[in-house]
């Protein structure tokens, strides 16, 4: 049997680990024959690939990024995309996919498997843990690691110069990278992008913050916005405009400005950007990537295609490709109560 | 409501972010006033406590160890120990107890509450995670990590010198951190407790990679035996004797002996022993801790006594103390099967 | 004797060791007492002071920041500002004082010593290691070890991708951070404020890798400048103006706004920001600081005022206090042309 | 021009860093040709060779141990060593060779390149920092750093259960490691080679420390001996005696055992062992490593032979590769004196 391997979407530490789990069990215990597509669907689109056996997937288990190389690329949206791709995978003699991506890559495996036959197997990836059939994805603990020591070491220097800092972490969608390295780094505020934000709110926990003698962190996840929406856009219009990756990541400045302005502290911004995504996976990554790849490659040796591997508890499980994107993994509103005792 | 907290057994990372979560949530949301005793439950024995209010747990969010100290001290084993508790507890005004420990220090908690009445509730903590009664408990997941860290060392120094390293972890009747160490830091052989070894089958994998022109890592736990078990105490009697807990972690430096002697190649052992249970928590063991923390002060304040917090998924759940500590949670057959892919 | 300390300047890794260092040596050796004055020179200025104790200092060795607090006041700027701090310190019966900062807070130093015979030894601080009178101050090793481990991390997403990462490092005036780390980090452009860069060579070192099959990594100082450096000021004055902050570490973000509209490749920036000066400090920042606290308080006990103490080599040495802050130390032109070995 | 490179010894974090700064001058800016050499002086003496371009050396520079693998082969003690030697760098078409490695290495390329005229360039290598000729030698920081950390895991450890912890680092001979990573960990006891230690007075410093209501850490070198030496190897010779790398790391053991039966407290021993040398380099050697690679190749280049690079403040200089190697740094009487600040 030959299985091709593609990885899309936004890079994650743990991709490597994957691709390295799928390869060695896959020739090792079933004889299949790898090949890897590179960067993401473009690979099957364009008929570009590699071969992937045992010495290619040597040493890679504890390096961040993926030996596949990775892109956006959507075959729906390309001319006859699809027919190009089934053509290749043919020309290939490729019998089985495994894709890992997030919700786009995913979607593209679900609808191919679906509507055109290809045998698809999926292994969930995002970085910002906003997938509801799983648990967790590998690269986001990680990423809660780094900015959590990112957090550590903010604490000292704001309280040297008693300023505010903001730091502004990933999560367009969800919140869950504030969330988690805004609890484990004893954050005073934590901001998500599922609950606007009152701006006098958080100047309120600011100021209760130094009225205890000590320096406020606050973490803004990059999607978190203010109730008043517009106010954002008002001031980041002019400033921000003309690149596009920093007004996405906006929030931080604008808000420490905000602060500085209202409570009349100094305010700071870290923006911890791709440094999060980089690098070598944590042990919990590398051990959730290898056991989804494990996982994976039965599912395809079981011919279970259309289905993604998944984590449940300590347990690894299949779930349907289709539902596994259909729905986001936000932060509940109880879990942000919670982590409410500590602000301020 | 006067609550006194305790933690016993061995220290772990993140015995100080339980403590400071239940104390931030019971004053700031209930109004609750605290007590710590010390030194697990030598401390209601003996009457000695400190205050426990929020300047206590002010920056201990990040710090290893426990501020109230630790003990194996059981008061069923010491005269009169449960009758010199309640009055101690009495005395001090307390309410009820959240017991942070592991099988023995909840144990004793569900029998003192259950025989005696005592109020408590119940904190797992083992950095085995053999308890079966939750997913995960705290100071694991720093324990892999640092165990991790230090097999990626050991893998150049293997390489450079073509070399056996051994490495001897934590885990005397489970091999969770023998598995999750084992397999994010890719070594080629790992010994559990729960799987007897073959000293041949071993040294079979150590030729294996060797074959391959690369340098194995074993990963041991320290409470795996192989399968003719006298061979180890015949051999260890004379030279380890004399130092209670060199016995203890004797496995590894046994095996490394074995392997050299029987392949012929050089072999070394690291035993990592305490670096793997002190120092700041993970950012994973941070969460999980201060959620335990406000979810057991959350019990407490329902009057759920005799109940322990425990992780299900990503929620925290209640059980029953005296069902928690029933039954070791040991590796699975078929999840240690799954490793034995990435060996030799 | 009594002994005020003070810390002045940007926080930096390492203060605290030296406190510890000065008062642990100080109190056992010599029997001194310790006066802490709060914020720099605004402490002496307000009469602002703690007490100085074995206590205060246990457990601050490994702890970023610096207990003190520190400020930019210069007394010589406030009205009366000598003399109030004259009388402050004979009204606390202060016979000498170490202050430890940078060039700032060391000019007062040496001024007020000199010109109005306070009793002063300095201990230098600079995140940047921009003083030309020691191989090395504190905190900069840990600087480059986390700007290092940041260019690790970014290496694998800029190669998933196939993208240019800019990353900008501190380093107003002197580009030791960037061209450390750089070529620890295995960076493919260093740019230092000492040598005005040529965006099309640098297009032309990114082209260079891109054509190798990599993804380049661009360090950047903070106060490193184009060629012509009337080109960042028309683009950066509109979109950057309104943040006081955002506008020093502009570069970053205008240089890779640069190379993606010349060279057609995506890039994106990361600002390293305060991450870099907070935090633990690395072994080697400890044992400096820890070396120059304990050879202050000699010079203090040995009435070498007007000293302050330097490394060189693995010795530490005394220099007179006006020498030391005569002269900006920056990277030699020579030093630097070495590290274009690995441009490209 | 045909360039050799061997690597010889113990492996020590930067070697790599080392062959990749040599290989990327030596091929782009002076167009010379290099060899890999296995294995130390094995390599030339079996002429096992490997070819040493650019892509050999392409992402080396963050991995420890050697590309080129090492061995403690010394030609002089092999049958006919020097004349094979000669041989096959002459059919190998050598021109220069040039030798990373510690005294024993170093001394064979200076013997070799003086009585026989082999053109040789040395590059100092020592983890433990005993070399006379230069302030630092690469790997020591990370080492030293790897050491500092494990401590700072440990006083957590520690202090929880009230407990002596001793450590025991590298250093036969030389102190260097346990005197940084002591100061830098906060010890409460350093022993060093250099200094018979009095075992009653280690015991009255961990007195004095529990004393204070703190637990104290023991940072013994491995090469530290009590002031009567015979009682180490009456005690040590039964237990120790069968597994040859036991007894050398066993100080520690027999320390802990000696502090527990003298003071009646708790005593527990943590042998970092090769953790130490492995993984990847700290910065600085990262940044020392590939200096020295730079100015070795310039050596050639220049026919320096018979040169060393070494390390002078910040600044890289030559020494005779002869001189360099005759005497052991060790660990200042002074320097230690300094440091029992901190003991007790």
């Amino acid at each position: 049997m030959r299985i091709g391997v593609l990885t899309g979407g936004g890079d994650c530490p743990g991709l490597n680990a994957v691709i390295r789990a799928i390869v060695r069990k896959g020739v090792q215990d079933h004889g299949h024959d790898f090949i890897g597509f590179k960067d993401g669907w473009r690979g099957p689109l364009h008929g570009s690939a590699v071969p992937l056996g045992i010495p290619a997937v040597r040493g890679i288990l504890p390096r961040g990024g993926t030996i596949l190389g990775s892109s956006r690329t959507n075959p729906f949206k390309e001319p006859d995309g699809v027919r190009r791709i089934t053509e290749n995978l043919a020309e290939h003699g490729v019998d089985a996919l495994i894709a890992i991506g997030g919700e786009d890559t995913l979607g593209v495996a679900a609808r191919i498997g679906g509507e055109y036959g290809v045998r698809c197997v999926g292994v969930p990836k995002t970085i910002d843990n906003d997938l509801s059939a799983t648990d967790y994805t590998f690269g986001f603990d990680t990423a809660v690691n780094i900015a959590t020591e990112a957090i550590d070491r903010l604490h000292t220097t704001a309280e040297s110069h008693m300023r505010v800092l903001v730091v502004e972490v990933m999560g367009r969608h969800a919140g869950w990278i504030a969330l988690h390295s805004g609890l484990a780094g004893g954050a005073n505020v934590i901001l998500v992008p599922e609950v606007r934000f009152d701006v006098d709110e958080v100047c309120g926990w600011v100021t209760s913050r130094f009225r205890a003698s000590y320096a406020p962190i606050v973490v803004v996840a990059e999607g978190a916005m203010p109730q008043d929406g517009d106010l954002v856009l008002k001031n980041a219009a002019t400033p921000l405009d003309s690149f596009g990756h920093v007004r996405l990541s906006g929030v931080g400045e604008w808000l420490a400005k905000e602060i500085e302005s209202r409570t009349g502290k100094e305010a700071r911004t870290t923006v911890l950007g791709h440094v999060q995504r980089g690098g070598t996976p944590s042990a919990f990554d590398r051990w959730l990537a290898t056991r989804f790849g494990l996982h994976a490659i039965s599912a395809v040796h079981e011919g279970d295609f259309g289905a993604m591997v998944a984590l449940r508890g300590a347990d690894i499980v299949r779930v349907p490709l289709a539902d596994a994107t259909a729905r986001l993994k936000t932060v509940p509103l109880a879990l942000y109560e919670e982590a409410k005792t500590f602000f301020g």
